[in-house]
């Protein structure tokens, strides 16, 4: 057994049943081990950048890693961006990268690179295997790196003669170590924090924003009158009908301190403390009110469900959760393409159980109030702000979620860093509808730029803001990788689309005019 | 005058004229001092690995470094792998980062990365600026950093808080510090080796493939019949009719090892001594023969050229050099599309003063040879083995050099990587002409795989090594991103095509299906 083949039955007995992969030739041992390995599904990415996001998805949806496989450091290195956002997620990845030959480094060889420095910020676990017997062991690490909550990013780097060489040992993964659970200090404090007649939120993050997290924190906030707050980078976040309801803390500086204005005590569950995601001359950052207590019941690292249901017994409260109310779908206008009329059609026809992937940027700030009391559903954003996550981290969730429809928003902008997905979710045949929001601009910039107070953007910088010259036509684009593509320019044929969308079989993209 | 417009001052007095970029809300103020630079032409890309490729193409041509403007971390990180590309290449290219205020890093905010450490590997000179007095002086440094010759990448990371503050100082930029020449020792050595009757050969790189450099080898190697060859990975080659021949060392280790078994010597300038992309199980890297003296007249940082001339000068010859000659326009098969047969039509067509972007990979291994007696052309290769290169630095290629043709040849595979460049080959209006090889497949792996001996893949391999499933579309895809498409499945459609491509203005493409 050489070491690429210890590699993968290592992975594959420790639960690793998924490779997001863009391989070359360096990783061609461990592909020849995965084409032996019934146990583990392969999905080729065309762009390594569609890897990482899908595993994102497949992450925040099972809760568990999928692998991936790069080719070396350039290919490690276009993931970055999604593995940014996936650091930022707090989701569970193997990633696993092909390096040269131990003896072939010396050379200096085109392909060479420091492999290990462009992981290194991103990687909470990281690691070169040094010879083939060291893989197995390596691997069954990285397993349970990656997987300790609340879910890490595990590198491993493999030389190329560690892969083809012999003496491969396949390794048990040992039991993943459960994460530490805040002191009873903490909770009383927490208790106390939620009894006094302050205005109290909690900012949920992680396993406290769906199932039995969510469900604690809201018969918390029925029973002592909090508010449950998540941050606008969260990461899975369960909502519709029958979920109790959480606000998520607005992008906007202004309108996030006007949210947060209300409360004088913030609990943080995972949480980091809220502040704007950019600096703006001459305004603060923090936008909590200045005599706000924040205070932290559970650290990223440790079990925020499990520091809920603490504070749950320390207050001795039995009152159910104050849940959202199903809500009639909304009337659709008709007519031409509104962005509220798009949010509309979206809130109507969201089938239960649904998964959104979010990254309508300007164009969906509707779309979240749209939806509160739509059929249960789960909502994915983008959590380390780098842009274009969506479609590749769809078809992610659509992998862990074969029996669940995917609906992925995408501004224009945004989906062309990452529209290789496309090809993926073809291939795969995913349940994913997309639609694009062709506003033609960086919208988002326009409005920063405008917001500078130094007047309208000319020629010259209109020109770095706006990509409506020449026309994007993501109907063709869809279309020449394989995903049958529609363009609208009416809310009925929006309606129209987006319903054959959301029932038929495969990938559909629906490209909306604004 | 903030810090950012000092910044533009500066750069645009310091002869940088063209800034490739894809900013964001840490760059707004960069971006409105972009908007009343008049000096600075702006090229938007849709993707980072677009813009850092068409830098580098764009220095290949003109020898100096343009500018790209990237958003923080995440946003530079899409521009590594194509920046890997570019630092092997050893061009001049200065990278503009924004970074988050000085003062909002502490709050550890979704984008917040350490950008450093992203690009320490890849850049020769990097700073973070510290205050908006300091930015001016920053970058006339960097621009001098970056030109030195042979070229090196120079990073300027700029956080919003230096760029909107005032005080900033527009720097003049100090002269270019000339490089190193080998000392006379040197150049006696090898003026004594070509003396010798050993079989030898020159290794060129750099500024000695084209203009006075080639030629000056090429009358050294008239006059002591010695042979020029180029690395595989070689950056910029002048050929074609009335050239100087250089071969270039072949990719594939039996065939490499096969043409250099002839030379007993071998005269490196600025090149490293020839070893294989890849190690092989059992197979040797380096493909010279044992007893072959490798001597390195000029380091890669010394001045190859006027190493060459020194030599040169040493020998004392004035011999003409030996020059290809000029071609008659092969013959074009007609009927169904072969390989040997669009290199052909290449030959006919290639117009005189073509730059070629050659990213063909196995599919147009019989390309150089075919056109080895077309009229003088440069043709431009990939130096770093990240594949995505070709259409990106075409590019930049044709923006450096708008009165020149462009051919950029793509394997399907590899385009798919920065496919969003043929929308800026739109939206500039270049006489950039396409041809994408759709073969379908990851050939040059599925050529490895098949030289392991372990049988022909198998059906999960093969999932990662086709990508004909679904079919891209190229001619789709193109015209979804505004450029005029035609899919080719006859010679005589390809020819036609190719013609009319390199006749029109602005860009098209063609998908030759094979």
């Amino acid at each position: 057994m050489n070491g690429a083949e210890s590699l993968v039955a290592t992975l594959a007995a420790g639960g690793i049943d998924t490779c997001f992969a863009n391989p070359g030739t360096s990783e061609i041992h461990i592909l020849a081990a995965l084409d032996r390995e019934a146990r583990m599904r392969c999905v080729l990415a065309l762009f390594e950048g569609v890897a990482s996001a899908a595993a994102d998805g497949y992450a925040r949806m099972t809760g568990r890693p999928a692998a991936t496989l790069y080719h070396l450091g350039p290919g490690f290195a276009n993931s970055l961006a999604n593995l940014h956002n996936a650091f930022r997620a707090r989701v569970p990845i193997l990633n696993l990268i092909g390096q040269h030959a131990t003896y072939h480094l010396r050379h200096d060889t085109p392909l060479t690179s420091d492999i290990e420095g462009l992981a290194r910020q991103y990687s909470s676990w990281l690691r070169t295997s040094s010879a083939a017997a060291d893989i197995g062991r390596d691997a069954a690490e990285a397993i349970v790196a990656a997987s300790a909550p609340p879910g890490r990013i595990a590198t491993l780097i493999v030389p190329a003669d560690a892969a083809w060489n012999g003496g491969g040992i396949v390794a048990k993964t040992p039991p993943v170590p459960k994460p530490p659970v805040p002191n009873k200090e903490v909770i009383e404090r927490a208790a106390a924090m939620t009894r006094s007649s302050l205005r109290t939120a909690f900012i949920l993050t992680g396993n406290a924003l769906h199932g039995e997290g969510l469900a604690t924190a809201g018969r918390i906030s029925a029973a002592r009158n909090c508010k449950l707050l998540a941050p606008y980078p969260f990461t899975r976040l369960e909502r519709g009908a029958g979920t109790p309801r959480v606000d998520r803390i607005h992008y906007i500086l202004e309108q996030a301190a006007a949210q947060l204005q209300d409360f004088q005590q913030l609990i943080l569950v995972g949480a980091r403390p809220p502040v704007t995601y950019f600096a703006y001359p001459g305004k603060n950052s923090v936008v909590t009110r200045p005599d706000c207590e924040v205070f932290e019941l559970a650290k990223p690292e440790e079990d925020g469900v499990a520091a809920l249901k603490a504070l749950e017994s320390a207050l001795d409260v039995q009152t159910p959760a104050t849940i959202t109310a199903k809500q009639e779908p909304p009337l659709i206008p008709a007519g031409s393409i509104t962005l509220s009329g798009v949010s509309s059609a979206v809130a109507s026809l969201l089938p239960e159980n649904a998964i959104v992937v979010d990254e309508s940027m300007t164009s969906g700030r509707a779309l979240m109030a749209a939806t509160a009391g739509c059929p249960p559903h789960d909502w994915l954003a983008n959590t380390g702000g780098s842009i274009g996550i969506a479609l590749p981290m769809a078809v992610g969730a659509a992998i862990a979620c074969p029996d669940r429809r995917v609906l992925c928003l995408s501004a224009d902008g945004s989906g062309m860093y990452t529209l290789q997905a496309l090809w993926t979710m073809a291939r795969e045949g995913l349940n994913v509808t997309t639609v694009v929001y062709a506003n033609r601009n960086y919208a988002v910039l326009q409005r920063e730029y405008s917001g500078l107070g130094i007047g309208d953007p000319g020629k010259r910088a209109k020109e770095l803001l706006e990509i409506g010259r020449p026309e994007l036509d993501w109907s063709l684009l869809a279309k020449g990788m394989g995903v049958p593509a529609t363009r609208v320019e009416s809310m009925e044929d929006f309606v129209k689309a987006l319903h054959d969308g959301l029932e038929s079989d495969g990938p559909r993209l629906i490209e909306i005019v604004l």
